[in-house]
């Protein structure tokens, strides 16, 4: 089957890792948080009770670096048995802080591609996260005059997605969400009989990763690469607008 | 001058202290603090110098209860001089996931208010601090079905009201806000000529203090109960819908 975008009327951008990078800051805070530990335990052992600590902690804290830098915090305590010294939990501290000062590095073709899409299509962000973090991000991207609309929602569930095409008054099959986690961007969409197309990001969070099977294989494209939404999209402006 | 209600399409209400109790929970959490820390210093120096080091934080943490979990880590190691307990760290972590997981209280004539209202208008939610959190409270609370949208704002001054209402296709004089702070849900109302209505909650965050002039006064009502509301806005279901 030939998947054809021709009734797509808004476009729903992933932010992190499918705008700019974001999950290389996770995983070199992660690095670093080894390092402050290492005194106590292997760096598998801590990347382990870290990774098992945030998924525990997710339905209190979400998504998001706060609620990382508390488990970050929680872990160290018990995994160096209440032994940790006071500068080494500032330290986490800095460690968050610093992640949510990085500055924000668009990924190849963002641009490009958002300046050509804006013109045909209705464009918006659907991210999950800290809604200040997130807002920063954009603020910082320079790609905020291309979007109508910023959604951050607290999940990227079926139902999180129905909402949002509700309160957006588009029918599923004028949807296309684009993506890097199959999880979020992508399976949720292809359920509810929206378009998604995944474009991966070199690392992904254990917790974002999901088995595919065939049949939704054919429902969704992956590209390699941003800039090959292009083509796909190519359609004479009159008719979206 | 009388306020006349006439022109009102959509009703935003904020959440915290207008529909359910919030600062309440901040305040014991403040004395909580006070205690875990009183070896090292008065309440009232704590008190102040965690307030100091919130609003220093604001801007890269923002509004919420995990934020202020981080300032509280972050002064109880200052003013300990670094010579705080891991069972103090770990009590202070504590006390922000017991805050996390209250009970939502909510305020009287309510469910009164949101029921009649529904009936005549588009009421929405909007509200600053942590999206997940808040989303868990209106949950908790059961008001869910009353309202149209959730929105869940970084900050509340006039240019996050402005997007708002572009973003809802209503003029400032069709919308009306109802809150408990005059700073975020009244004062950026009046400022961009949409209506505002002003409900107190007895206590309020320093931080949302703000001085008023008699000028503005004349812009907007006060009332001692959200259920006073009800008779200003009672008019013909029909023109509403």
């Amino acid at each position: 089957m030939e998947i054809e975008y021709s009734n797509i009327k808004v476009i729903g951008f992933d932010a992190d890792d499918t705008l700019w990078v974001n999950e290389t800051y996770f995983r070199d805070a992660e690095l670093e948080f080894a390092k402050l530990l290492a005194p106590y335990e292997t760096a598998n052992t801590i990347d382990q009770e870290l990774f098992k600590r945030q998924i525990e902690n997710l339905p209190l804290y979400g998504y998001g670096i706060k609620g990382f830098i508390l488990s970050m915090v929680e872990i160290a305590l018990e995994l160096s048995n209440n032994t940790l010294s006071n500068t080494t939990v500032e330290a986490i501290l800095n460690v968050g802080k610093d992640m949510l000062n990085k500055p924000v590095e668009l990924l190849e073709g963002v641009k490009d591609v958002l300046s050509e899409l804006s013109k045909g299509y209705k464009l918006i962000v659907v991210t999950k996260g800290d809604l200040l973090d997130q807002e920063r991000k954009l603020e910082k991207s320079g790609l905020m005059d291309y979007f109508h609309h910023i959604e951050v929602v607290s999940d990227k569930k079926e139902a999180n997605y129905s909402k949002l095409l509700n309160h957006l008054e588009v029918k599923p099959s004028e949807f296309l969400m684009i993506g890097n986690s199959l999880k979020s961007d992508i399976l949720p969409l292809v359920n509810i009989k929206a378009q998604a197309i995944h474009v991966p990001f070199h690392t992904t969070w254990i917790h974002e990763q999901v088995a595919t099977n065939a049949q939704d294989h054919k429902k969704y494209r992956t590209l390699s690469n941003l800039l090959e939404v292009l083509p796909l999209l190519k359609t004479p402006l009159k008719s979206k607008v």
